[in-house]
C-alpha cells in the first residue's frame, strides 16, 4: 500500500473513532463500533493501531498538533501581542470545534495509558507556554493589561477548551461566529471599556 | 439513628466519593475503595445510595444546587448587574474549586444514567439561565457590553466549569485568589481599556 493511501486510512479510522467518542463516550466505544463504521474488520483496525487506548491518544495528537502549529506560527508574526493573541486564540477556538478538537475538550488525563498522558499533557502544556508568551508579551508591548499572565492563560485555554463540550455543529451559531465571540470576551471582557460607554447614565464599573 | 447523623454519613460518603472520583475517574473508582476510606462495610454505602450512578450524580447536585442558590441569591441583590455578575461568578467560581464543584468539572454527560443525566442538565442549564439574566440586565443598565448575551454566559460558564481541571489544591495560588483573577479575565478581558492606558506608546487595541 502506497505512504498517502496508508495515511488515508489511518485518518479515517482516527475521525470516525473521535465521533464515537465524542458522541458514546471512550469506555462506550468499542473497536468493533468503529470498524462497523468504516465497513473494514476489526484486524484492519489493529493493522494501524495497537489498541484503543492509542486510537485516543492520536486523536487527542491531532487536535493538540494543529493548536501547537498554529500558536508557533502566529507566535513569530509581526503586530501588537493582542493581535497576535487574538489570531492565535481563534484559530485555536476553530480547531477545538472541530472533532479532534472535541475530542481534546472531553478527554480527561486519566483516561489514558501513563505514557499517552506524559505527551497529551506535554501538548497541552507547550500551548499553555505559547498563549502565556504572547500574553507576556502583550504586558511588555503595553497591548494586553493583565494582573496575571499564568492564570489569564490558563482562563483563556480553559474557555477554549471546554468550547467542545457544549458546542452543536447543528446548533443557532456556527463554529466561526461562535470562535468570534467566543475570543471577543476573553480579549475585550464584559465590561464596556469607560471611554467608548454609550451609555447616558454613569456606569460604577 | 438521627435524621442530623444520617445527614452526616451522607455526606462523609459522597464526599469521600467525589474526591476518589476526581483523583482516579469515576470508572476507576470502586465503591469498595470509597467504603475501605471510610472504614464502613460496602453494604452501609448501600444503605445510602442504590448504586454508584446515584452517588456520581449526588455529588454533581451538591456542586450545582450550591451555584444554583448562589446566583439565585446575587440575582436579587441591588447594585448593577456587573456588580452582581462579578459577585455571581465569583461565588461560581470557588464552589468550582471544592470537591463537589471539581466533580462538576469532571462528569461528562455520559458518565451518568438517563435519569440523572437529566437532572445534571436541568441543574446546569438553571445556573446557565441566571447568568444569561444578569448579563441582559447588564446591557440594559449600560453596566456590561457584551456582542451576544448567550455566548458570554456560556463563555463564563465554560471557563468557570473548567477551573476544576487543573486547579490545584497544593499550587501556588489559593482558591480566592484564583476565583478573583478568573473573573477579572472574564469581566475586563485582556486588552487594557483605552483610557486608562498607562503605556507611552500608542497602543493599536
Amino acid at each position: 500500500m502506497r505512504e498517502g493511501e496508508r495515511a488515508a486510512k489511518r485518518d479515517a479510522v482516527l475521525r470516525t473513532a473521535a465521533r464515537f467518542f465524542n458522541q458514546r463516550g471512550y469506555h462506550a466505544t468499542s473497536l468493533d463500533d468503529v470498524a462497523a463504521a468504516l465497513n473494514v474488520t476489526k484486524p484492519t483496525i489493529y493493522h494501524y493501531f495497537a489498541n484503543k487506548d492509542e486510537i485516543l491518544y492520536e486523536c487527542t495528537r491531532r487536535g493538540l498538533d494543529e493548536i501547537a502549529a498554529i500558536a508557533r506560527s502566529t507566535a513569530g508574526q509581526n503586530g501588537t501581542a493582542a493581535d497576535r493573541l487574538r489570531q492565535m486564540l481563534t484559530a485555536y477556538a476553530l480547531i477545538m470545534l472541530d472533532d479532534f478538537g472535541i475530542c481534546v475538550s472531553r478527554t480527561q488525563d486519566h483516561l489514558l495509558s501513563p505514557e499517552s498522558r506524559r505527551g497529551f499533557r506535554a501538548l497541552k502544556r507547550e500551548i499553555d507556554l505559547l498563549v502565556r508568551q504572547v500574553i507576556a508579551e502583550g504586558v511588555a508591548d503595553g497591548s494586553l493589561a493583565v494582573p496575571d499572565v499564568r492564570m489569564a492563560a490558563f482562563t483563556a485555554g480553559v474557555a477554549l477548551n471546554g468550547l467542545g463540550t457544549w458546542f452543536r455543529p447543528d446548533g443557532p451559531v456556527g463554529a466561526e461566529e461562535t470562535a468570534r465571540l467566543t475570543v471577543a470576551v476573553l480579549m475585550n471582557g464584559m465590561c464596556p471599556p469607560p471611554r467608548t460607554s454609550t451609555s447616558t447614565e454613569e456606569t460604577t464599573e
